[in-house]
């Protein structure tokens, strides 16, 4: 029997087995795994030998690897391709969750997991990572747990990893990924950390932003100054920032770093055309924080300025006496910290150059500017006629009943970048969380439907790309 | 006799009677009068009452005035004018001092008073206070004395004013001067707080600049963002902010909010020749602090600009993320201390007023501005055809063998703002500080010869000023 032909019996299974899967969720979600707190590394341990114990029920040859971290579960499947040419999967996902507190926010314990029903009457799974990410990691080992019930077997090549430093920054995982290319890298990477467009419209994001981030740090005098006395000679280091800062952008919003828009493309009509569709207005996106105008480049939808158009931020600057009241101070030193979100083909250490360049050209002779450099990451970006992410918009289509859309992640994933420059495959990112998920926050919940779905939806696209 | 009769006698006296002037500074300076610091109060109650006892025994009718802070000193002799045209005169002086922390840095303790020979030969009393204001003080009480022994009484109609909290911003004599005004207005206001042009010119400060110090608090998003999420379509608090700091100068380092130099004069072309001949160069002044390259309005001489010109500086900015290392957030929020340095006629309230608006102009509509209003004091000036500065001139040039210049003071002194506004007399600030005094500092000195001479030059302008 092929995945294809076993699916209905397959999602039937799925809906059959609901509350079993939710019951395994939350014993996963008890488990308090904080990866950053070091007083919670036992826990982070408890999860990943759970996580292995769930995956050898399924087949899967797992093995706990130690990392000067928290563990990777890694567990394997093989299985003859069909027709000698269904890819070979490896499925990214992470066990651990970020801090609760502050807890006096939250309505129930953060790790005693319940049913909560909104006020929309919409059911949701609250708990600390009951969305981030160890609800969507389920939805995918549950549609392999249909389909193993169902055939006897999974329907491809499966390599699951799933790590537990996603929360503090993946920081032992570039390095376990080199270290174990060979068995890691597959055909294709899939990952279930990301977002539906909205509640009704499944997504697939294909592609990520890259970073560069610097900091600046300028010195004019070699001590603070009295104001009163130097003022007025004295070369003022948040006025030389101020200007360096403000010359960043152009009049229309773009960025005027000379060499910054090299190996930035324009998007395939068909894909802007999708992308207007979506009207993602001002009032719908802004408004949410207080604010109402695009500040971006002008004449540039703003779904394009958020996801697929790159950026210069100003993500923090200091000089001077910043306390309450007055001081006639000019500072000696002024700091600030600078990044840029890629996409395309740009660049990190081109982007890196030419910033300093810009930068250095605009301190005075009798000034002195250092440099940090905190993050270098090129974009990622999925071919958009890539035929395994045909086949995922298709089954998502019939999931969902709806058109996915294909939409560009503002942020980084660090290690996508890495499946592709250090393993050389390409990441399908689908993932099922809402806007209103509260991911990092208190009361984190997911929605029971996109729970339920979410696991037909991998029981479908694993149907589809195993077909 | 006339003062200027007595004059060769009084200059004689102050010769013989050094010894013992210095036996009288050092008893003051034994006495650890720092007014920040609220446990030493009962120390400052006992200069202030050693100074009224001092003055008591010139024949000054004395008392010590409470204030909610430390006391104020006052001291009253009248005198028959001469002429029926010499002025009366109000002397004001601080038996206050700085702190002494870093304890470990001074080479003796700083309340234990000695003469030190400097590298270069010269002799300087070295104790915290030896100059600020202990020993400029009593360069006048000395001469006062001088007059005293030799005549029989003082050589003018004197008020003394030596209060106790100059060190700490003078906090309650605003309101001391304002309850007092009718004993404490005079014809001429004298300070010693105030140095010498050079080891060897002699010097007035015959103008003070005003400042109006603002804080400008943005708000954009009414949170932090994610600025992989929001970046490129978020409003930037930190790029407002830079792009209004940026414009607050123009390319020739002029201010640029409209109506900024209303009121602000050209020097006389004696005085600005005067300034030119002091031939203050880049190297000396700004070298000191590790710059070469004057920042100020181009087409302006760098005594100018820290002194006769107006300034607006950036004092402190913060906004975002300023700690160790990368974060990737559009802060909601950002602010900067801004401060203007007047001159002139310039209105601090039409200032102040015509800068929100600058600001309020560059403010996208969805965005918030709120200002703070710190201080706001207007300009002091001195005219320079006083027949009082004329004098003094006359007298600092004969003790000195060498012109006494004219300088504008870059900082403020708002008590004497108070004197003109408040009492309506101008002040003839006349000093002997030194530029390697360490005021302020550990190891803080008075050269002797500054003491000996401003004794001198103290009893020669005040035969001066009663002829």
């Amino acid at each position: 029997m092929t995945a294809a032909d076993a699916l209905p019996q397959v999602l039937e299974r799925v809906d059959r087995d609901l509350q079993s899967s939710l019951d395994r969720l939350f014993a996963l979600l008890r488990i308090q795994s904080v990866s950053t707190d070091p007083a919670y590394a036992p826990q982070c341990v408890k999860a990943a030998e759970h996580v292995a114990a769930d995956l050898k029920s399924l087949g899967f040859s797992v093995s706990v690897r130690p990392t000067a971290g928290h563990p990777v579960v890694v567990g394997k499947s093989s299985k003859e391709r069909a027709n000698g040419k269904a890819p070979r999967v490896l499925f990214y996902g992470h066990y651990d969750v970020q801090p609760v507190d502050p807890l006096d926010l939250w309505r129930s314990p953060p790790f005693e997991p319940r049913i909560e029903t909104l006020d929309d009457g919409r059911k949701a799974i609250v708990a600390r990572g009951a969305c981030d990410d160890k609800g969507q990691a389920m939805t995918f080992v549950e549609a392999c747990r249909a389909f193993k019930a169902v055939t006897g077997e999974l329907p491809l090549d499966i390599t699951m990893m799933i790590e537990g430093e996603e929360e503090c920054g993946s920081k032992n995982l570039f390095d376990f990924v080199r270290s174990n290319a060979a068995e890691l890298k597959r055909d294709l990477a899939l990952v279930c950390d990301t977002g539906m467009w909205d509640g009704e419209t499944p997504s697939i994001t294909t592609s990520l932003r890259g970073l560069v981030y610097e900091e600046v740090r300028l010195t004019c005098a070699d001590r603070d100054l009295h104001s009163g006395l130097f003022g007025g000679a004295a070369r003022n280091p948040i006025h030389v920032l101020a200007d360096i800062l403000s010359a960043l952008h152009r009049p229309d919003g773009s960025v005027a770093v000379p060499g910054f828009y090299d190996g930035v493309h324009e998007l395939p009509a068909d894909i802007k055309s999708d992308l207007a569709g979506l009207n993602l207005t001002p009032e719908k996106f802004l408004g949410q924080v207080g604010l109402k105008i695009p500040a971006g480049e002008q004449g540039r939808m703003l779904i394009e300025q958020i996801s697929t158009r790159p950026t210069a931020e100003v993500n923090g600057i200091i000089g001077g006496y910043t306390g309450e009241g007055a001081k006639t101070v000019i500072p000696g030193k002024a700091m600030a910290k600078v990044s840029f979100r890629l996409v395309g083909a740009q660049d990190p250490d081109k982007i890196r150059a030419a910033f300093r360049e810009f930068v250095r050209a605009r301190v005075p002779a009798d000034c002195q500017v250092e440099f940090g450099n905190f993050t270098s990451a090129p974009a990622f970006e999925v071919a958009f006629d890539s035929p395994a992410l045909g086949k995922a918009r298709a089954a998502l289509g019939q999931e969902w009943g709806k058109k996915a859309v294909t939409v560009g992640g503002g942020g980084s994933i660090p290690i996508v970048g890495d499946f592709k420059t250090v393993l050389g495959m390409d990441t399908l990112m689908v993932g099922f969380a809402l806007d209103d998920d509260r991911v990092h926050s208190p009361n984190e919940k997911y929605d029971l439907k996109c729970f339920h779905k979410g696991i037909r939806s991998w029981a479908r696209i694993l149907a589809a790309l195993a077909d």
